[in-house]
């Protein structure tokens, strides 16, 4: 499965890395997968408010990489919001070289994701970003990328193996802002899974109500890791899994059980499709 | 305009109150508001974890009060998440009487006044909760509602006098949430106003990415207070009305400017239409 050589294009349609994080997995690249070529966009050191730079800047620097025929795979540097902002008038712009490619990241950059599967282009992928070098245990989430866009099968989500339905997997509050969008891919006939990190559980609640009421007609919802789960004034009263089976139940929505995805270094890869 | 005697039915579809507050705004009316007759629902003061009791006792409470033409209206007690469980199941079982009451409340309740909207039931208004007697200046937010009941013109919000369009008013999370759900009232032709409290800068930037995208067709934009906007750990780079604009600008929304509502003791009255 692995190839001679891999050329990844890194951009920040979010926020900004540091050259610490860029300079940690380009050392990591090099002595565990000499044969990918990491190439960092200027971009994703850039600071444009909350954004990696200004909204037509991360656009340019997408679409860049996407169009670029000598890259395999762009790879997104780091989440925490903005790539919404962007993602339409990135593919918009994507020419044939753009469908020939795996994107890969997850959290905010789920918006890419859902609107990339939406348009057929290419190969979108969620799991782990450049910046989670920084997490406890990061140095495997970034291996786990790089063995996956070298070709290694080992860090694909477990249950990917016996599944028969087409897979999405996205953050929920990425996938509950994307329903209804011209981002939004139809979900018909797939398994989705959803993770979550930072949102009170009546968020995460609150989330399910309206992600849910969006997915009549996928095959089942499988429940990554909800983490960090700030404390409230008041217990929920019902777990996570409790919350997930109930929103399910409501919209005869099959539950699944267990995703190996999360907002942390063990984020297994879902290749969507 | 003011009527002899005004019976006003409140529960709590969402979280509970307290006997103090109950006390306070029954002391109020009382010496303020002889006419009006409040009528608290036991419901409002039970605990279910995050609720005011199951989804069951909070939705047959609010079925109760719209069903009862003893009534003339039903004041929401009070926000903080959980009308979205029981709006659509409260709805389906409302009868004659509960077409002719008027529905007071907002924040967590515009599930509620979005869904009756929607089914054309009753009179749906944006306004003070009793639970805003807390409030600095919470006094003046329930005269403000106990004065509308009963009649009074001069708690409106001020646009409204020179308003040729039919208008809502939400909390843009509750709005977001409501959209593309069995809830969410057709809004075609429509001013929209939007308050906020409590979120990230970056949050409201991508509630107005959700939102607007889901707004197509209304006629235009007013944006209410958004307050207590935490500091994230860099600065977002644009204030809330430039985010509300840039958002408006993208999807062809007229921005008209501000409205006079808000989590706080200030918010003005909206009937919706």
């Amino acid at each position: 499965m692995t190839r001679s050589s891999i050329r990844v294009a890194v951009c920040a349609p979010s926020t900004s890395i540091t050259r610490e994080d860029a300079r940690a997995v380009r050392e990591l690249a090099a002595a565990e997968f000499p044969q990918v070529e990491l190439v960092i966009h200027e971009q994703c050191f850039e600071a444009d408010g909350h954004f990696a730079g200004a909204d037509q800047r991360r656009l340019d620097a997408l679409v860049d990489c996407a169009n670029d025929p000598g890259f395999d795979a762009v790879w997104f540097a780091r989440g925490g919001y903005g790539a919404c902002r962007v993602a339409e008038g990135a593919i918009a712009r994507m020419e044939h070289a753009a469908g020939e490619k795996t994107y890969l990241g997850y959290s905010d950059a789920g918006y890419l994701l859902g609107g990339l599967y939406r348009a057929r282009i290419g190969r979108p992928v969620h799991g782990p970003m450049l910046a989670d070098i920084r997490r406890e245990g990061g140095d495997d989430a970034v291996r786990r990328a790089l063995g996956f866009l070298s070709g290694a099968p080992d860090g694909l989500e477990p249950s990917l193996g016996r599944e028969r339905h087409p897979v999405v997997a996205f953050n929920l509050m990425t996938l509950a802002m994307l329903s209804g969008t011209p981002l939004m891919p139809g979900l018909a006939s797939h398994v989705v899974m959803v993770e979550e990190v930072s949102e009170y559980l009546y968020a995460v609640d609150r989330l399910f109500f309206h992600a849910t009421a969006h997915l009549n007609g996928i095959a089942g919802l499988r429940l990554g890791r909800v983490s960090d789960v700030p404390e409230n004034d008041r217990p929920f009263g019902a777990d996570v899994e409790e919350i997930a089976r109930y929103w399910c139940e409501r919209h005869a929505i099959p539950f699944l059980g267990a995703a190996d995805i999360g907002h942390d270094a063990a984020n297994r890869i879902v290749p969507f499709g």
